[in-house]
């Protein structure tokens, strides 16, 4: 439908004009390149982990995410702790379960985060959403073993037991609530090769649910508008060095109007 | 007055060729870019945070800049030290203060930092040199809602007060000691978009320092060197991702005399 | 001999092919800019350090690579405890003392960690290496205050000594087990002012090391193709910036046909 396309255009303009501020509390590796992220597109980053400033920031911040993908134990009290402020709070929270499935550490975690406070918004790769299906499934590391169309079943069963939206991200997006299901064909293979893509997608999901309540709408939004940022940057690049400096300067230079008529987002 | 832009160049040359090693105990955010930022421009950056060998490397260092952009406890105790024995060696130390004013332990933190070992400069952008005045000031986040207009006059005060030398950047950077106060005019709206650039001029600051004993010097020297770079970046870019590796590449390439032509310091 | 050069391009084919885990515990500094390195050469990251998940990421891994530069007493116990099960499991380790000889700290951990578990690779500058001989040697930084030609025999002696391999990078690389020793002569000068370019290389000697059992070769190899890498990158380059991207681009583009032709290993 169109109307999905153009919605994208809208929200990215709202992002744009309210500058939300998106607080992490996300793994090292990413840390610098989702700031950037969110900059690039005209949101406000703040990382914090410390408990004790907890309260103040998720006062400030218009959505929080959580990614796991660098744990130890007063990492994860401070993760779960923000989650749970921030959903009495009122406040959208997107869950990034960064390779769950790989150990047990990691999916025990994303599952209490996911019990404790339910969150807005899960956003995984297909090998991280199947490890949180009662199903199970193993991964071998942070990247995807399985495809999007592996999982998808399993995502539409969970988001309906949970009552939550999850996106599975891949060579296809698919968002879902358990009953409406949308696919983002937007993207390009050269964001394999870039370390943090994945949790660069759940940022700016993060962005988008300031400005959107429905997360199915919110969250295939977010991600065509980054699947375009990718094959803007693809044109013409040597390798994903460069390709990544491009991905930034198309989250900055992308236009509400780009978006609409660009974005490939389908029922499903 | 030419002097001061001609000072700029003399400095950057020096810096050049003593390549001070530069301590930082600093945010996960930054702490790649900022690095990238020293070796760029010819200094030498080390981090190190454990508290069993700060004696060691501040043994080494020219100078120690502290960021409090991600704090937990023991990290604030490494600051507190560092400062400490850095100021017991004579050595100069720079303060940044990234998000004071956000939340109650960053604002306390930088306090506790300034009372127990006066920091040489704290580096801010207005909102956070706002919320260390008596008055006080609440900001959003880490990104500043005050012009450099709004907290010249309280910087002034504060640093007669302390008897220190306070720099805020923005649209214009304004350097004070209380008494005598310069304005740096070079820069470029971009560095908005990218994220640790405030924390990139605290870190050039402290390269500067190693070269020059006035902090009103050094400072105006070093965001005039910063700005500089960001102008030049800019040429014919198309977003933050490219800007900012081209921001690198000026920081090596710019020459004394380029900068010392192109420097805009100013008293004010 | 150009055995050792067609070895490395059949090598790198094999990691592409067989796309190995490597799991790193490192510093802050780099964790991003390392896994991005791995991931264009066609391996895969993952970066853990939580004492509850280190058996369950070390089954995954191929290798693992441990790298000292930003230390703290429960990083230093992951370090010890990976490196160890990594070993009794018979997966290859190589060891990165970053600052070994700035902080007695450092040295003292590297050596700890070299006593406790044999690395099967220890890569770093002339100066770290100098630190781990019975000799000794201080350094300023985490910078080289020495030449390879400085390090070569005690590196060897160290080597023989110890019975492991150990790879000084710096203008010519010099790979040695105490009886064989290889130089590469590939490499850039640009290299120096990146930060984190060492531990780049110790990464892609991990990744190496996944696809050939003798740590000499794969050693020899690895550096060649991350030499080439930044001859390449630095083709009409303006400065580091821009640079490291073209490095990510390099090593992703490079095939092993270009390796076999370009690698400059020689027996020494």
């Amino acid at each position: 439908m169109a109307n999905h396309n153009e919605a994208a255009g809208e929200l990215l303009a709202k992002v744009r004009s309210t500058n939300p501020v998106v607080h992490s509390i996300t793994n090292y590796v990413v840390m610098n390149s989702t700031a950037n992220v969110l900059l690039a597109m005209g949101a406000s980053p703040i990382m914090a982990h410390a408990r004790e400033e907890l309260d103040d920031i998720v006062n400030i911040a218009s959505t929080v995410v959580i990614n796991i993908g660098t744990l130890s134990t007063q990492w994860i009290d401070s993760m779960s702790y923000a989650s749970r402020i921030a959903r009495i709070g009122g406040k959208p929270v997107v869950l990034d379960p960064v390779g769950s499935g790989a150990t047990r550490l990691r999916t025990e975690t994303a599952c209490r985060l996911i019990e404790e406070s339910l969150p807005t918004v899960i956003r995984g790769n297909a090998s991280e959403i199947l490890s949180l299906s009662p199903a199970g499934g193993a991964t071998r590391g942070v990247d995807s073993i399985h495809t999007t169309d592996q999982a998808s079943q399993a995502a539409q069963t969970l988001a309906g037991c949970l009552g939550t939206c999850i996106a599975i991200t891949g060579e296809r997006d698919f968002i879902t609530d358990g009953t409406r299901s949308l696919s983002v064909a937007n993207g390009h293979p050269l964001l394999r090769s870039v370390t943090g893509t994945g949790c660069a997608a759940t940022v700016i999901i993060g962005a988008f649910l300031a400005v959107e309540k429905d997360p199915v709408i919110a969250s295939a939004a977010a991600l065509a508008f980054f699947g375009r940022a990718g094959e803007q940057a693809a044109i013409d690049t040597p390798g994903p060095g460069t390709f990544w400096q491009k991905v930034l300067d198309a989250l900055y230079t992308i236009t509400p109007e780009d978006l609409a008529t660009r974005a490939r987002i389908t029922e499903s």
